[in-house]
């Protein structure tokens, strides 16, 4: 139950996501201007300092429906997943696009609404992460090596989104 | 003494790392197609997963000289200094340029060559990482928040350069 989460130092965090980063992925919520919140797995991450400020980077490809929910608000959370019990759930959002699916619903997510922004949090999972978007940037092709343009075949290179945690949630 | 350092996972150096990131900094070397390393003072970088496989990024700025060296091999090395008796020599080459020094000298660094890159490792650090940059992405105004510009007012906006560790060592 999410109400019994208490906010907490981002290292906890940061600690958690990183092993379930590496192992299943992590749950990340947006949601538009209009319309009902998305989820999508990410399995890419990259947490630290930035701008004399704490940062979790998340890459977005713009084809994803995601892209275009955190263009319009500049929000997203993490969540972190359990170990195991949710295993399923997770590998379905990161397969099946939020564009025509509820994808919360149909992985049978209980939500509560963020306390900072607008995207909701995920009440099984065990840490969240609510970040405003404080900078951005636009991966280029001519930047990248030749083995990491591999991910690109179709040109459809990552917007990487800085988050800036304004709640932190264990 | 480096000698008695052994190659191990990521997670303890990415540990070590962000305690001392938020603390006094950790040193950067790299070192040009000619001429000498050189060793920068960073506070902020950013670890986790990108591209799938492990990532630290560091930003640079253009006018900095380690830029420079970086844009010429595309390889850095990130060390961990131990708590406290580096203090000094670590905020010195934080507040000096390498361009006209040479700060490893006058901070009494010994160094180590690196195994898989040029750039050595500074031997009375705790932790290192060899890193080859695999991508790099330009920060431009347009896409960072009006308190993130605050940070180039000069106009000095970072580079960022995702490095790929070849050799973790602790």
């Amino acid at each position: 139950m999410v109400g019994l989460k208490v906010e907490c130092g981002i290292e906890e965090v940061f600690g958690l996501a990183k092993a379930r980063l590496q192992d299943c992925g992590l749950l990340l919520t947006s949601v538009g201007l209009h319309g009902k919140p998305n989820v999508m797995t990410i399995g890419w991450g990259l947490m630290g300092r930035l701008w004399g400020q704490m940062a979790f980077m998340v890459a977005v490809r713009p084809s994803r429906f995601t892209h275009g929910l955190i263009e319009e608000t500049g929000e997203f959370t993490v969540n972190v997943p359990p170990e195991r019990d949710l295993d399923d759930a997770v590998a379905y959002c990161g397969r099946v696009s939020g564009r025509n699916r509820d994808k919360l619903e149909e992985s049978g997510f209980e939500v509560e609404k963020g306390k900072t922004v607008r995207s909701p949090i995920i009440s099984r999972c065990v840490a969240h992460l609510e970040c405003r978007v404080v900078g951005k940037s636009r991966l280029v092709s001519e930047l990248l090596s030749e083995d990491v343009k591999k991910s690109y075949a179709s040109g459809d290179f990552h917007t990487l989104y800085f988050g800036n945690p304004l709640r932190i949630l264990i």
